[in-house]
């Protein structure tokens, strides 16, 4: 059966999350109403309701993207290599892809609140999932005797605020590139976990 | 003259900030009107305007009194020592003091979006005043070779959000005591700066 093109959200879908999320990075959820959203897309509020059942239902499915896409893109890196190696890439990784995602980031941490207990649980597991992996390769270190950690559940957490961070200064032409930040970066979080 | 008590401003001034903190903190500066700030404050609406202009300047003034007293608290705390003496006393200064004023620092975060420019630009400047006392640690310690920095202004960037993050995970009576966590930190912190 050919597939259907041009269906209702094949064609609205990506332009109301696009438009969503840069109104409620602008203004706060709270601030948005599905009106002003539907204003932006070009369609009546009521063709939005066609795309989601709510305005918290798309927040979620925002928060939701962004994670899983987070993930997708994680494990799409090229494996292999010790724990050094590994640590390298992931600092390398979360500091590029955040950096290229800068609205869904502010998003993920200024609207969690708004989310419904159930949707809040689905955020804070994928979270976990993610920081998982960072752990993952800290314990690696650990065992093989390259890293130095006094608790590998908090240097997760340190390392990633401390990369998360570069979003809240990095300006585009400024001072430096992203590359040098990324080295830079790299270098304390190297030692910061005594390799 | 004798200082007159129970002036309006007096009395219901730290219960007005009290209150706005905790609604903005809780459902979004955009979420809350001064109704409801007037009814948890057990107040007329008219009533908050005698002590306020509006709503942003409520804001400014929770952000504000919140930078003037994390720096206010810094500088009371002992001086002297090297560089690396220094630094510990910062790392631990900060994590307790942003522990104790979580919900001043969530909102310090979150609403920054929602200031005028001009006052935008007064937390800005409070925050670089704040900034530059790190950097100023990490400079010395650089001068005196007990440091190892690429670039003190990344690293007190990174540092300071790496410190700030304990915010988004500490829980009171979880697995580590606020003591040991700080513990933790100072240790990578330290090697992060090469010490």
């Amino acid at each position: 059966m050919a597939r259907k093109t041009g269906s209702h959200s094949e064609i609205t879908g990506p332009k109301i999350r696009a438009e969503a999320q840069r109104l409620f990075a602008r203004h706060g959820f709270a601030a948005v109403s599905m009106r002003q959203i539907a204003g932006a897309v070009g369609v009546q509020a009521g063709a939005l309701y066609l795309y989601t059942p709510d305005k918290e239902a798309l927040l979620f499915d925002l928060l939701k993207t962004h994670m899983d896409e987070l993930i997708a893109a994680w494990h799409a890196e090229p494996g292999g290599g010790d724990a050094h190696a590994r640590l390298e890439r992931f600092v390398r990784f979360h500091i590029r892809f955040n950096l290229e995602r800068a609205e869904a980031v502010f998003l993920s941490y200024m609207e969690l609140r708004n989310l419904s207990p159930e949707n809040f649980a689905v955020i804070e597991g994928l979270r976990k999932t993610y920081e998982t992996e960072l752990e993952a390769i800290l314990k690696a270190g650990q065992d093989e005797g390259v890293f130095l950690i006094p608790d590998t559940k908090l240097a997760t957490m340190a390392i990633i605020a401390m990369l998360t961070g570069v979003n809240t200064w990095f300006r585009e032409g400024g001072r430096l590139s992203r590359a040098t930040v990324a080295d830079i970066y790299w270098d304390m979080v190297r030692k910061s976990v005594g390799a």
